[in-house]
């Protein structure tokens, strides 16, 4: 059952098309200005804000400027600041600086990735099908370069993790066919938090010689990774997700002799020829400084952001006690929560907590401009009515307590005036 | 005849190897310390150091942030930095907004056009083979995504323009055939700056339904450029070679109704399904505000470079009468001068100019790893000889007198130096 447009809703979207003057008075906030208030950013899966670390690399790098293939100084300190961002990268996932590919975020990698012919520490492999999840993000569902009747999606569970017996399965049946297998798994959903049983996932195509790739974006700079002890042969991450700038990511590669046999950008021969076109290396520089920031502080930001997530839970569970916190069954990352609030549209709830100055998100934001529910959500067993409530609030490193105490009086005020609303315009 | 590598080769390498102290005394200068001197950039054709404008505009993209897919405040803003952008870069090319597609840079602008299918103007247009220049960066040649069987690569002629009867020839024989032609042409070279006849190569190309694409990288910023008067159909741009940040480009179409039937980043839906991909906002803000600076003074900077590289080249000549100006038969872009000194290796002379803090390269910055001579002075009939000894001067926004003084110097100095030993190694 699709639920109206209400009243709320209408006013939400007439208030934000009257521009800034329009947010002095909150929704609900009864007459107090709140226009001094800063912004509380819960929208870190979204994009994070850029890390301190990272802006010094990258202002560095732009002022200082230079092609990192051109041979004179100015091209080869540029080519420094670049294999310094690689090794800050390869840090990161336990990856030797040689496996790491630059792209221009993860899209990109997710694509240059999920191509049947590999070279895999020097030796050529060539997948005949892509099993991948149902809770992929759209760069991988959508983004392979498989043709699209070799590409499997396999279910996942009530808690949202991969079914690995159908996995194994699969694998199985190709494997009797003569068939080799690429599987793409992600470390951690972008909307749940859920982790996915990566480990497990790979040995299970390695042992039939498959390759084994990780969408790791929502789980890099969150969760230790060492892709030797998960068994990744390829692992994609983004540079924006982990406080480093829009526009950089890479592919990296467990084994430093790993090439893709079909480049996705071919041209000048950079990046060992895996991917042409001069080297982003700001974009490095920033990202590099950025995991290592990450890394640097990675189990005690864990703890800290885990603590920030549970209080928020708890406390929104206590207050508003038909909250159901999606993918709480399965261990998650720490700082991802996703919220399902029923009998009200997550669209107009996100709206009204923007008027409060908190930001979150229904589903991804790249897929914001999208009507009906997530395919995350839906996979994992809720129903449209479930799903269509659910907000993701995302934490990071700039997340405060004060961040939380915000959010959890907003929505403690916020959610039963939408409910209600919904529920009369329905 | 392979020239042998000369002492002074190997001197250079080992200075460059012993790090920044051993640049104290450049070569040639006769004990007269010169550290303090700023280093002459003239490699704006590899990369253009960060204007200004774009910086700031970077800068305050960056502390920004925000996802610009995100529906809240933080995202509507980074949105509305991305769509102003959009409209600085339609506006120098004469486009609209709607028809510019953002991308990672030029490679992947031109790895995206390549392809056969394509909507133009909302009607599918489906190309049977492409046809391209000898002279084409690699972006082109090697980046396109027809098959190699469908792809011809036509000749230029000796000052290196493309010969337009071959083209013209090959368009009629395949729609003889009931075959239809992609054409990509650059619009300037990037290692002579000869300026091609894309406006005749569309006419040729538009008679028989085909589509033209343009690689204007090295043209951008530097000629006036409007779409609709050259009648390209698709335009390829890079930022940082006009003075925005680098992994940042566009592929532009003339009709804002046109798309990729073949996407290259597939995912969240981004830049209208045709390039999937958080957008990178302060990459594009970098770019739009670039574009807008290089617009508002084109007239007056084309004036002033064609000033700087005339007196340039005159004075070298004189100097050095044996000294060839490659393309300097056909019309070029005003910033790019291709030298060419025989007797001696381009490599070894730039080093040597990079020692007294002069930034050139030899042939472009991207195959600057690679053995052998230029694949596009080959094209204009140059032997290896003259090939091998020919160095890129090119000069941009922040070049000024002094630079071009300091470059005349350096070369009276460092050619006659560079040659002798050369032959004595010979």
């Amino acid at each position: 059952m699709q639920l109206q447009a209400s009243r709320l809703d209408r006013e939400c979207r007439k208030a934000l098309r009257r521009g800034p003057l329009s947010w002095v008075l909150p929704f609900g906030a009864r007459g107090v200005p709140v226009m001094a208030e800063a912004r509380v950013h819960l929208d870190h899966n979204a994009t994070s804000p850029l890390r301190p670390e990272a802006r010094d690399a990258l202002i560095a790098a732009l002022e200082e400027g230079g092609n990192a293939s051109s041979v004179h100084t100015g091209g080869r300190a540029a080519r420094g600041r670049l294999e310094t961002a690689r090794k800050q990268v390869a840090g990161l996932v336990g990856a030797q600086m040689r496996g790491v590919m630059f792209t221009s975020g993860a899209t990109e990698a997710n694509a240059l990735a999920l191509h049947p012919a590999w070279e895999i520490a020097g030796r050529p492999v060539t997948c005949d099908v892509l099993l991948t999840s149902a809770v992929e993000h759209p760069a991988v569902l959508r983004g392979h370069r498989f043709a699209d009747e070799n590409v499997e999606v396999l279910p996942v569970d009530a808690t949202g993790r991969l079914d690995l017996d159908a996995l194994s399965a699969r694998i199985a049946v190709h494997a009797g066919a003569g068939r080799k297998a690429m599987v793409s798994l992600m470390l951690a959903n972008n909307e749940t938090g859920v982790i996915q049983p990566v480990a497990e996932a790979a040995a299970l195509v390695h042992a039939q010689g498959g390759i084994m790739h990780c969408d790791a974006v929502q789980g890099a700079g969150r969760l230790p990774i060492h892709m030797g002890t998960l068994g990744l042969d390829l692992l994609s991450l983004s540079a924006h997700k982990l406080g480093g700038p829009q526009g950089a990511g890479a592919l990296v590669a467990a084994h430093e002799d790993t090439r893709p046999l079909v480049p996705l950008l071919r041209g000048g021969g950079q990046e060992r020829s895996r991917r042409g076109g001069t080297e982003n290396v700001p974009g490095a520089a920033g990202f590099g400084a950025a995991a290592k920031a990450a890394q640097d502080v990675l189990d005690k930001e864990a703890l800290r952001l885990a603590h920030l997530r549970d209080r928020l839970e708890t406390e929104i569970v206590a207050a508003l006690p038909e909250t159901e916190v999606v993918g709480s069954g399965a261990a998650r990352v720490a700082n991802t929560s996703c919220l399902a609030f029923g009998g009200l549209k997550a669209e107009t709830l996100v709206i009204a907590l923007d008027l409060s100055h908190i930001a979150v998100s229904a589903g991804s934001a790249c897929s914001s401009g999208k009507v009906g529910p997530s395919h995350v959500l839906s996979a994992m067993g809720l129903d449209d009515a479930r799903a269509g409530g659910a907000i993701r609030l995302s934490l990071g490193w700039s997340s405060t307590e004060q961040d939380v105490d915000r959010t959890i009086a907003a929505l403690r005020r916020v959610v039963p005036q939408v409910r209600s609303r919904s529920l009369r315009a329905a």
